[in-house]
């Protein structure tokens, strides 16, 4: 059958995904790619899973492997609450809604909030996931400006000054793809826009635990916590593969959230919710999260270091505090698809930068480049490898020959 | 802030959940609930889920906790491909899509199919579930006239005739809510008409192994392959509360499939897929399932026995070969919502039949019992309760007098 014709009008907009083919190509033997976006297996808890796992069934039997509540198995949601209390969020367990991922929170959000032709604001770059979570229900997107310290708080102002804005999407500490973390002073007046405005934010918070220097600084959520669905994981910090989210969320908004994940998924594992349960209930959190850190650090700094020692004075990039990414801004007019193409011919690959922006074409001389997945001598050996090819073409580039790494339409940098 | 305001237009639709209403009141202390719809513990394979994990996280090691393919874990792909040849169904791992429940592949047909104002078919009454997935994408119902034996072809041909219709969805075996299973000549006609109208089946299959008499009918996948997205779970037959579903459908709807449910949950938990694996390559389920036969068919015969004895013989009800539901029909005007809340106040609950009409206020006079939650002489305890509750409304209803359990808009049955 002709399968095609029954699409609905939205799917029509989801559209392949191109980083999808970009990540099959690296994925190939021999390349070095620092394209992904996955923790270190080295970083999940193995030593202590059997251990995990015997308390959950000594502790709920049959029970973690009945169907649960759709707001999530209470041991779990009052852990969070324990949780969530240590970045200064107050929340009862009950206000706490467990996703699958926090994927499936930004579709359930996107599915209650959206209608076609709303407009949605998020910083550019933004998280891809996001986008692909919001695009099926057809929103219209605003790009909000950015600076080495995210979002600029003027610029979503004028933005919401403009046109109505059903939501705004951000990630404040080191954010994917660009490691940014926004100034408390930026929070500060984020908490007084949205206020003023009666907008809400969705703060999303995945790699806030993964901090390497400095200090914490207070969630958004904790600035204005009746405008604000605090979204956050446990897969940074756990196992990714256990797909285990949630957040917090002002009341009305968490009941349509429960309502929608009802027909999406009615609840999500039971087994994987007493799993992360017992992960927090056991302290074995504050135990693990010291040994992913020292897991990440030195290889972000691995990768700083050869950064500046292999790539051309031309390029600039983010130094984070923490998280999983740096973002790499090349000279205007470049094409990091076809650079990528050329860098994993040479064994090292990377994410081009053009794919985190929400409207098509920009940020073609961007790039994200991935830290957790590779020890500091391969992550050296990568970034050489690239540095190389960008010297390469900007000895071209500055000859003014022709070159393929040229972009064809010339954007200028947002960031 | 209002958040109310912010809602999409489709989330109106969504409506808050009444049966969910229901399912609170009836799980009071001292009601014995022939209400819900959920597997008995005791059918879970608890004695070997200690072993099943010790050989996960031997195959697997970190891996079962990683992110994995937005399609499915590989084993268990490959496992169930195995598993569906035994029903007659010709795949290929790679054919199959892992979701999260099979609520997850409702929730992305209606993503990928429905566009607001399109027509979906299905049997009156049907699985809530499918219409609580469905709705949120704003279609418009058909409802099929069914009899003892399910939808029937005549009446899906005329309305195919009478209107194009984006999907049909279906339960062929021991469907929820009326235990009703499509005979074979039923299913022929069925691929006959949606290979005639070009048109795409939805064949839901949760059920099918948990038969108690009679022989195995092919599913109409096997008759109509390139029309029909077969769906079903490992709910019923491993453990629900692991939220493991699965589909096989026509490859370019794999494909949309695929996307939707990237940016709703990016994959099904990893451990889950990896345990769901270990159970059918283990032989688990072949020795495992007729242990739950075993236990659900003894119950389901308590149940009828006692109706046969207790209920006034103005009822009808479904005789069904396997499942977990019987659905009863009593007397044209009566208001099976009235006699829940007098049921549950002499210590039985039901779930009135009309929460499982796609158009309200129908099949006021129905309602659905399970019997998978409670042993032999708590149900024949139950059904005795029950038929005290009918005899009485029976007697009002004979005098001509007023009575509570009338129903106040007077509905035809539909089956």
């Amino acid at each position: 059958m002709q399968a095609e014709n029954l699409l609905a009008d939205r799917t029509r907009n989801m559209g392949a995904s191109a980083i999808r083919e970009i990540l099959k190509v690296v994925s190939r033997p021999g390349t070095i790619s620092l394209a992904g976006g996955i923790p270190a297996p080295q970083s999940f808890p193995m030593a202590i899973i059997r251990e995990i796992t015997e308390a959950v069934l000594q502790k709920y039997g049959s029970e973690a492997f009945q169907y649960g509540l759709t707001e999530g198995f209470p041991p779990l949601r009052e852990a969070l609450a324990a949780y969530l209390e240590t970045k200064g969020i107050a929340a009862t367990p009950e206000q706490i809604l467990i996703s699958t991922g926090s994927q499936g929170v930004l579709d359930g959000l996107g599915k209650i909030l959206i209608s076609a032709g709303d407009r949605v604001a998020l910083e550019a770059p933004t998280y891809l996931g996001a986008l692909q979570a919001f695009t099926p229900y057809e929103p219209r997107y605003v790009q909000i400006e950015t600076d080495d310290q995210g979002m600029l708080p003027e610029a979503l102002d004028a933005a919401l000054a403009r046109h109505p804005v059903k939501l705004i999407y951000l990630v404040p500490n080191f954010q994917n793809p660009t490691g940014r973390t926004l100034p408390m002073e930026r929070r500060l007046a984020v908490a007084e826009i949205i206020q003023r405005h009666d907008t809400l934010l969705v703060e999303d918070d995945p790699y806030g635990d993964l901090r390497y220097e400095g200090t914490p600084i207070a969630p958004i959520k904790t600035l204005a916590p009746e405008h604000v669905v605090y979204i956050s994981t446990l897969s940074k910090v756990f196992a990714p593969g256990l797909r285990m989210g949630f957040c917090l969320a002002p009341e009305p908004v968490q009941r349509w959230l429960v309502l929608a994940k009802q027909g999406v998924d009615l609840h999500t594992s039971t087994f994987d919710q007493a799993l992360a349960a017992e992960y927090l209930f056991g302290g074995h959190l504050g135990c693990h999260l010291p040994k992913i850190i020292e897991l990440y650090r030195p290889r972000q700094q691995a990768m700083l270091t050869a950064m500046d020692r292999f790539f051309p004075s031309s390029f600039s990039w983010s130094r984070p505090d923490g998280g999983m990414f740096v973002w790499v801004q090349g000279p205007v007019g470049w094409d990091m698809e076809a650079v990528n193409r050329t860098a994993v011919e040479r064994g090292a690959a990377f994410v081009p930068g053009t794919f985190f922006f929400a409207h098509p074409g920009e940020g073609k001389e961007t790039l994200r480049l991935n830290y957790t997945m590779a020890d500091e001598a391969t992550l050296s050996r990568a970034i050489k490898i690239l540095g190389g090819v960008f010297e390469e073409g900007a000895k071209v580039f500055q000859k003014g020959t022709s070159s393929a790494f040229r972009s064809s339409s010339m954007v200028s940098a947002r960031c």
